[in-house]
């Protein structure tokens, strides 16, 4: 029997040196500082502290959720612990400059790290990661001044952020929010509002918080093009409390461990805040940070759907029960769940979601690293295609990795059977924490239409050009590789031609019904998000293939690929059918006759 | 805006009334006792007590869970409380003959008294649901004696019942349970085993708990024709304790309030028990039982299907959030969710699942219902057809209705957005609690290997013959009906003509293959269970479409039964190709790969 790993590097190693050329990157200006090996013992430390510190605590700090008294949010010890461990080993600094004091790794290796702390506990890394997402926001639109008194601390782990833009009549309709902002003589504001579902708004993990609060001027226009973007510390730098207070925890399914509360601003006279960047062009600052988030929400989703694989495979590789169809004499001893059909199916399903997903997400990390060696050297319209590129990739990152990975993992329950179901095995945990996935940083509904909307149209249809440019040279490549590689490429292409055949009919059709247009763009981001992962088990099977033969992980990669041409891709031909013509159903159905 | 009522009754009393035609059942003289205004009356109180008494406690009770000590289970006050109306009003007799005390009520009834109890607390409503379903096996096979001692106080509800058949090492493989039964001088059996996931062994409910136990008598063969029923009471006649002992409570991700037990029996010298049935033909005894918890469990599941979808509609009408996209003035009011097209086709897929699971379930019933009455009047050929189509569509009931109604709630959750990941609202209790049916009674892995292993091939074919006669019958009277119901019926045809082609190719393969044959029976049990549920669908566009014009209600059936022939038939398609030519990939795949 072989021994199960929940966290081999290799799948990470794998799918960043093999398939998404990590080693190619490395030779840009920007990483020179640094080289393979070191990348490789970065992913090695991030995969022994979320292991061997984040894992175990993981069961614990689901059952202990933060507790709120006076306004103050105290956390378990044990979040302070695995808190400590992260930012004792330097993570907060992966991704920040060198000049900032960071380490100035890709945007891929900050992912892979993120991806074995998410497959431990997620909610747990979400405080240093909502700090790092903090900082990196202040460092693209905070004035000079807060990014001298801010920034240090924040990469150093000192002190902690978070982004405060719901209110609790202004979930996805952010145009609604109403917390105010009143200029004060001394070119501060006055805060004054109620937020909700702000993560990490209190805690006790470190001394200060500094807050991004999206807030109205005075007088400003109505709906999103009148929001601003202020910096609020939890510290002010006189050393006095800020008006800020926790007055609610929300107390939820799962990331228990991140303290998610109702935020009170300024309810004694007004909360000090400082201007990001230009007036009334808060949400502009606010989506820079948010599609960088979108992106770590689908990563992380992938992530957690990889760990729920892991642990079932383990589970089904130990678990005895049954025989085999072939051998029904009951004396004979009880095999492996992995000997039955059924659980096979539901691990290479898990596989093929999870590892597919992780693909996708680190993929788009390439990306953002490919736009910045692009700017580096100067070549804005590399960087400008790149970015638009990244554009369209962004919301299928955040809804396919959340909605697939969620599905992942109700597989892995289901490989548990009744053991599953219980709190003893992890499974149950990672599912509930895998949940909200689906639901923050823009439901996957607002996705979709981000997606085919917004995104896919962009410049024209040049958007939709540059991921089918993609696609097609994968097809080449593939066609002209191996067995596997080639017959996949061949049922790749009649897929694409379908993504682009119902993509142009949708665009073309827009001006004349925008709601019959946008009706059903959750079916159309199934159908990018399974079409743009075809591709990307292409591309392993294209890494794979060469070697499968004396090794079991490659062959499993192959088995995972295939498994989803067969399993997943035709679903695709369901989702275009309903994109055109376009169904009419939930459109046109009365909401008094539900 | 529209009152939305959690648990409307004409939900029912459509699908037990216009659609399974329950007028026409109670003309049988089984029935002649009773009348539909009685059944009405059952069904109105039954709606009641679980809405006015069950649904305010469930969340309570989903928190505080039961507590053990010395071998003791405790329950709380709210449990009791709920538990006493239901006995209270008299449910626990519904399925009863009039002979041993019951009401003697169609199957339907009970079942559609059962729905409103699950939809409001499906865990709170197993201690009764168990003991009736302990009763029922005791009334088929219990001896004279036996009955006697027992019946009489279980159907009165003032003792309880469980089963207790699962060990630790024998889950879904019951060959290999090892619970030992010696004889003793008396008669009576000594037990002595380690039984594992018993739902109410113990609890502060009824003074007495009838426990029906499966273990092997001394020298019995192995595997599952070595296994005896056995009738071992909490509480022996003469009122001393019987050795048995609940030593452990699982804690679970759901259906909290039932207390989930690992189950000493004899492990102070030996239970005392009495035989029920013949040697060795326990499993046979549980098998008709369980075929009962089947159609339960399924029923159970498509109405917390539908609950998550009576409270995710509430909330969608009353939440305020956004603007159509046709209007995008800032200042004008937000407006329902129900006026988001993806909203509604969130909506839209619960009502086309539950509701369609619902009467799946009722269908299912009414076969029971016709048995019974086919056998009163002594026509056993027709009760041997019941008999084997209700063998055919037990595991479709079970499997189908838990997988959709789990990813109704699923969808119900994310109509909630953040709020519906909190606790503060039902669905995401629903869910969790729905979860456990795709797991507990048998697998879906083990249904779907039941229904194209054993049921759907029966009488070489016959019994797939009967099922297709069913759905051709829908079919020829949908096409003579309105527009709707024949547009539908021609597409339902399609999808019939596929699962027969399927179903033929299948078994004629199978001794070829009997491997690959089963390997992807998951497939097959979602393309049949589609494509029941979408004649099903049919059946009540041929009871809504006549009178729908003046009705939101019946509007609300043809909407809901387009989207499931638009959105949900054409899957079919997809599964059909996955098993004729049979899908190898799992199969195929080496678990070492993975």
């Amino acid at each position: 029997m072989t021994t199960t790993d929940l966290m081999p590097t290799r799948d990470l190693r794998f799918l960043l040196e093999e398939v998404h050329g990590l080693g190619d990157l490395l030779t840009a200006d920007r990483y020179a500082h640094t080289d393979l090996d070191t990348l490789r013992s970065v992913l090695d430390l991030a995969r022994d502290v979320a292991h061997d510190v984040f894992l175990p605590l993981a069961p614990k700090l689901d059952a202990e959720e933060p507790t709120l008294a006076d306004g103050r949010v105290t956390v378990p010890e044990g979040t302070k612990t695995a808190v400590g461990a992260f930012v004792e080993a330097g993570f907060q600094a992966t991704s920040f400059s060198l000049e900032d004091g960071g380490m100035q790794l890709p945007a891929m290796i900050t992912e892979a790290v993120l991806a074995f702390f998410s497959a431990a506990s997620a909610p747990v890394v979400s405080y240093p990661a909502l700090a790092m997402a903090a900082a990196g926001m202040l460092r693209a639109h905070g004035s000079e001044e807060l990014r001298q008194r801010y920034l240090a601390p924040m990469i150093e782990g000192r002190w902690f952020g978070t982004m405060a833009l719901s209110e609790p009549q202004a979930g996805s309709s952010l145009a609604d929010l109403t917390t105010a902002a009143r200029p004060a003589d001394d070119g501060t504001y006055r805060l004054v509002g109620n937020k909700m579902w702000i993560t990490a708004a209190d805690h006790d993990l470190t001394e200060n918080i500094v807050h991004f609060v999206l807030a109205r001027i005075e007088g400003a226009p109505a709906g999103t093009r009148g929001i601003s973007l202020f910096l609020v510390p939890k510290i002010l730098p006189d050393g006095t409390h800020n008006d800020v207070r926790v007055v609610g925890l929300n107390h939820k399914l799962g990331y228990r461990p991140a303290a998610n509360t109702v935020f009170a601003i300024g309810d004694q006279g007004g909360a000090v805040g400082w201007l990001v960047g230009e007036p009334h062009q808060g949400l502009r600052c606010m989506f820079h940070m948010m599609n960088e988030a979108r992106i770590a929400v689908g990563l992380s989703a992938s992530a957690m759907g990889w760990a729920g694989y892991r642990h079932s495979l383990r589970y089904a590789r130990e678990r005895l029960q049954g025989r085999p169809l072939t051998s029904k004499d009951p004396t004979s001893p009880q095999v492996p769940l992995t000997e039955h059909a059924d659980v096979r199916r539901l691990l290479l399903s898990q596989k093929a979601l999870a590892e597919g997903g992780l693909a996708l997400a680190l993929w788009a990390a390439r990306l953002v690293d490919e736009g910045r060696v692009a700017a580096d050297r100067g070549d804005d319209a590399t960087a400008g295609q790149l970015a638009m590129l990244l554009d369209v990739v962004t919301p299928i990152v955040k809804g396919w990795c959340s909605h697939y990975g969620v599905a992942a993992n109700d597989e892995a329950i289901q490989v548990h059977g009744g053991y599953g179901y219980t709190r003893d095995y992890a499974v149950e945990r990672i599912w509930r924490d895998n949940r909200l996935n689906p639901i923050h940083e823009g439901t996957n509904g607002i996705q979709a239409m981000d997606l085919l909307g917004r995104k896919v149209g962009a410049g024209q249809g040049a958007a939709a050009m540059l991921l089918m440019a993609r696609l097609q040279d994968g097809i080449a490549r593939g066609r002209a590789a191996g067995p596997v590689a080639s017959a996949l490429a061949g049922e790749l292409a009649v897929a694409v031609e379908r993504l682009a055949t119902t993509t142009t009919t949708l665009l073309l059709g827009a001006p004349k019904d925008p709601a019959a247009f946008l009706a059903n763009a959750t079916p159309y981001l199934h159908l990018a998000g399974h079409t743009v992962v075809a591709w990307l088990w292409l591309e392993q099977v294209l890494a794979a293939e060469p070697g499968a033969e004396g090794d079991a992980f490659l062959r499993g990669k192959l088995a995972a690929a295939r498994y989803f041409y067969r399993w997943e891709l035709p679903r695709t031909a369901h989702w275009a059918s309903l994109l055109a013509p376009i169904d009419r159903t939930p459109l046109d159905t009365d909401p008094d006759d539900l």
